[in-house]
């Protein structure tokens, strides 16, 4: 029996595809949105807008409004150390720690064999001409503790030492499992300033 | 520090308005948009058409396509059994247990004295007028089990029963506290079943 009407459904169950939103959940923001006009147009302008003036950074993956992102275009950011991370979310949630003065490196995905992701379908060549181009002296990889994150650090790391290129990694402190983008910001700058040799 | 590109710190303030998102909850929605613009793509559109498409029922507040939803429109409801509801998403939980065959009206609230909500705030002055035009014999009062929707019950039974029209309320079964959209179906079923005059 069809007891929501059609445009209304078709919203909840494109609603209900976004990260944390079930059906029922998904259900109450349409409501909530339909119901404060004010509210959907807030949505609807600032999403447009949002896609309309946000660009992915040529250098490094980074969202931002320039074709270059801020950090790569600011000269006073080291190139000799190079972060690499799973995500752009990962890159805010370092510089809110505020302890990191080198440049990013978003890799888009970590290899995962159970998944068939292979080194090239994440940014990994991508990343090993930015090493090349930027001189970069020391690689931080700063993937998440899971065990695709791990197998990726360690396929990196073994590629940057025959470049001749150091590889560290987060220093514990980073909790087994955990993403980085959830860590707070003391636990990060702990893992940042403690990094080792991998 | 601005850590957040402008346009997309906006976007996840907006987001983080709705309900049940947190700012990091908004933050991975917000990503995950504009990173699969097929997606971003689908919630304007429907967002968009929804709210183009929609209309609030004039006579009981339901949400439908035309002007006079399908359950005010259905010649073979009876007229003379009429549930009160809070909200919109009320009446979807309780067409669902597909028990009811009366018609609905949407109160859009209830009187709160702490809020300093009035009768007159809800709709309770249009549901008199509605009840009587319709020659309803029996309100049921499918209102949430809190202070405030006992409050309201038992102020709109007063009023009906001097115009001579019997008020039930929901049968227990419904757990005190509980919101009627948050029901299972074989709750509401037994709820709407064991109705008693208040």
């Amino acid at each position: 029996m069809q007891v929501l009407p059609l445009p209304f459904e078709r919203l909840v169950r494109v609603l209900g595809r976004l990260p944390g939103l079930g059906p029922r959940s998904a259900q109450r923001m349409a409501l909530h949105v339909l119901t404060k006009p004010e509210i959907m147009g807030d949505v609807l302008r600032t999403m447009a807008e949002a896609a309309e003036q946000l660009r992915i950074c040529q250098e490094c993956g980074n969202l931002g409004v320039h074709e270059v992102c801020h950090i790569c275009a600011d000269s006073t950011r080291e190139n000799a150390v190079l972060c690499v991370v799973e995500g752009v979310d990962d890159i805010w949630a370092i510089e809110r720690s505020g302890v990191f003065r080198g440049k990013y490196f978003v890799l888009g995905g970590v290899i995962s064999a159970l998944s068939g992701i292979t080194p090239d379908m994440v940014g990994v060549p991508r990343l090993l001409a930015r090493v090349q181009d930027l001189g970069v002296q020391e690689v931080i990889l700063a993937l998440g503790a899971s065990v695709d994150g791990q197998t990726t650090s360690h396929y990196i790391a073994d590629r940057l030492e025959k470049m001749g290129v150091v590889a560290t990694t987060l220093a514990k402190g980073m909790p087994v499992g955990a993403e980085v983008d959830y860590l707070d910001e003391g636990t990060l700058k702990l893992a940042l300033e403690g990094r080792r040799k991998l």
